[in-house]
């Protein structure tokens, strides 16, 4: 077993010795990862610049005593390499993966910025909409039912099983904020509104009903985590990174972690008072839906599936993955107030703001996850978010 | 590769190469398959008798045409042994299994008769619901997400992925009967009602949601083919044989077979004018149903996964498989009748009689299809059965 956890140097080596750089180069390196899980690498010389990125055998974040598998790097580069066969301008680009070393060699994205900075930083990011839209609605369709043979796609469900990372999401997602859990990280002023969420039964029946579909509902090959710290945005570009929640789950799952994301957002500049800003927000998370779905049901006219053909099924199936939609994107506004992993939209908010903006996010986030049982649509968002959410009484 | 195909010989060298027979025993031979796919042969002597089964590189019943993978005889005998561990009286055993030879050596059950013969021949089999119910009920709960951790599950999943054989339930079940196709079997009488049912565009559209939860919905590990040629049936004993179709699908498909096939049997017995025996036949699968989601419903109590507790989420978790189980029931009523495997429940009748009863068979397959899509409940069943089938207007 060849893994060595990489200092500089040795990222630097590694590098070389794959020919990305000569023998000969001044290199200069920089561990840059700011995420959970990974060591990041940046790689430069005068002439040009990659990213070298590994995974370490535990949760970077907890430390080695959550420790996890080194496969989640094969299937991060795996499923980037998958979605950018579709999406070749909208995904990262692995340039090199290395079995035994468990190391990715991508190109540096640099000149780009994280979304969630730019959406903190009141930017009106172009084509956010379009392009977010695009990225999943080729992918997600690409790797369906609809797109593969059965057989094809029976071995793409068993390469992309991803048992580990599944499991955080099932339970920091889908178990731990909806109970107390020592995982669970609650803001004191938000503790009251989280012991009344706690007690609803039917918010229990909706998220047990969401958690079962991404248990057992292999839809598509999903990115898995797509938040907007998996983003990165610049002039005319967007390219999605941090695959390695890869897995086939229900295509739902993604498309409600972009919407999810853009009212934590929402949640932050209602909040501050950014209304024009928080409008904007509002627009791009309806036409991101409007724009997913219209792409999505033009690519499923070409299905080969004589079986999977008729109009009628299809259109009930995108109603089911908008349903799943809203309830997964309200997961995620519960999950980022509640559980163990919060986002910097709310929490470089000052406490009375934090606790306003978390209030926000609880009543939107159980709004929205009770809408996926019945039969509201997308516009629900809409109307939840003007003039003030609609909370539903305990 | 040391796999030969058996002849009568060779299944007794290899049953005492196993150590069942001694080698100077005298042991008769006989291949008694009469199925599509394997050769069966029986083996005894006077102490003993036993079943040696084989599978073939091609699917008996079409010829070497028609390559089928033999590491369905793997996954037979594992999953026989998977549902054996939680239903040891209901399953047949499995002495041995040669991973080289793809052969199974099970116990003989040639004291029992098949329940297909059984419900031709008009006899009422003692606790034929109570037994099929259990088998089901305990055998499905076992491997499902709400028993198994998520973990062990996917790799369950990824163990008895069995893509050969579901594509045959893929295309025969869900894709032939519904279209005009090479494969279909269509009686002549019968053509002008499979042309009726193909113009109809509700219909198809709830067969492609039952063929795509039959794709992407692994609730659990299925038999996979439970219909009454897969049941041997004696006094106070009943045992379900032949899972070489078993992989992880919805509970409802498992449900629904035995449902159609004790419908196939009303529709027989209706035609024949065995009122008392067709209303036997009703009040059995109504039971089944309620025994098998009573005992389900107690098994779910026990789940020890927090996140699918709530009672709510199990009703309707329960209330979907109902449904599903009612139209996979529709599925097996049309692919029996219009496909390319008959049963002789109906085939066995005479040409006028027949033409009767797959007029039966199609009016009670669409009706429950079409339920399977609203929010009816299993005492359809009885509506449709009562006075005569429901017929939906084309």
């Amino acid at each position: 077993m060849s893994y060595q956890v990489f200092d500089s140097l040795a990222a630097i080596d590694f590098a070389k010795a794959k020919g990305f750089f000569p023998n000969e180069a001044q290199v200069s390196s920089h561990e840059i990862g700011d995420g959970n899980l990974n060591l990041v690498f940046q790689l430069s010389t005068p002439e040009r610049s990659l990213i070298v990125k590994q995974a370490l055998p535990y949760a970077r974040c907890v430390g080695e005593s959550w420790p996890l598998t080194l496969d989640r790097a094969r299937i991060e580069a795996e499923t980037l390499q998958a979605h950018a066969k579709v999406a070749p301008d909208l995904v990262v680009k692995v340039l090199d993966f290395d079995l035994e070393k468990y190391a990715m060699v991508q190109e540096d994205l640099s000149h780009l910025v994280l979304l969630r900075k730019r959406l903190i930083d009141v930017e009106k990011v172009d084509n956010l909409a379009e392009d977010l839209a695009r990225y999943l609605a080729d992918s997600l369709y690409a790797y369906s039912d609809f797109a593969l043979a059965a057989q094809a796609k029976k071995a793409l469900v068993q390469n992309f099983t991803n048992p580990e990372l599944c499991q955080i999401t099932e339970d920091l997602f889908f178990t731990d904020p909806f109970r107390e859990h020592e995982r669970n990280d609650i803001f004191p002023a938000t503790r009251p509104l989280a012991e009344e969420l706690w007690q609803d039964v039917m918010l229990l029946d909706a998220v047990a009903e969401l958690k079962a579909r991404f248990l057992s509902c292999p839809q598509s090959l999903l990115h898995g985590d797509v938040h907007s710290g998996s983003v990165f945005s610049g002039p005319g570009e967007l390219k999605v990174i941090d695959a390695e929640f890869g897995f086939f789950g229900p295509i739902g799952f993604d498309v409600g972690s972009v919407i999810g994301n853009l009212l934590l957002a929402w949640c932050r500049h209602k909040t501050l008072g950014n209304n024009d800003y928080a409008d904007w927000l509002e627009e791009e998370s309806l036409s991101f839906w409007d724009l997913f779905e219209s792409r999505f049901r033009t690519l499923l006219a070409g299905t080969q599936d004589p079986g999977l053909a008729s109009e009628g099924y299809q259109s009930r199936f995108l109603a089911q993955v908008q349903r799943d939609a809203l309830g997964y994107a309200g997961c995620e506004l519960i999950r980022r107030t509640l559980g163990l992993a919060h986002v910097a939209d709310i929490t470089s908010l000052d406490d009375a703001q934090r606790s306003d903006a978390e209030k926000k996010a609880l009543a939107l986030g159980r709004s929205l996850i009770l809408a996926s049982q019945g039969s509201c649509d997308i516009s629900l968002i809409r109307r939840l978010l003007k003039p003030s959410p609609v909370r539903f009484a305990a």
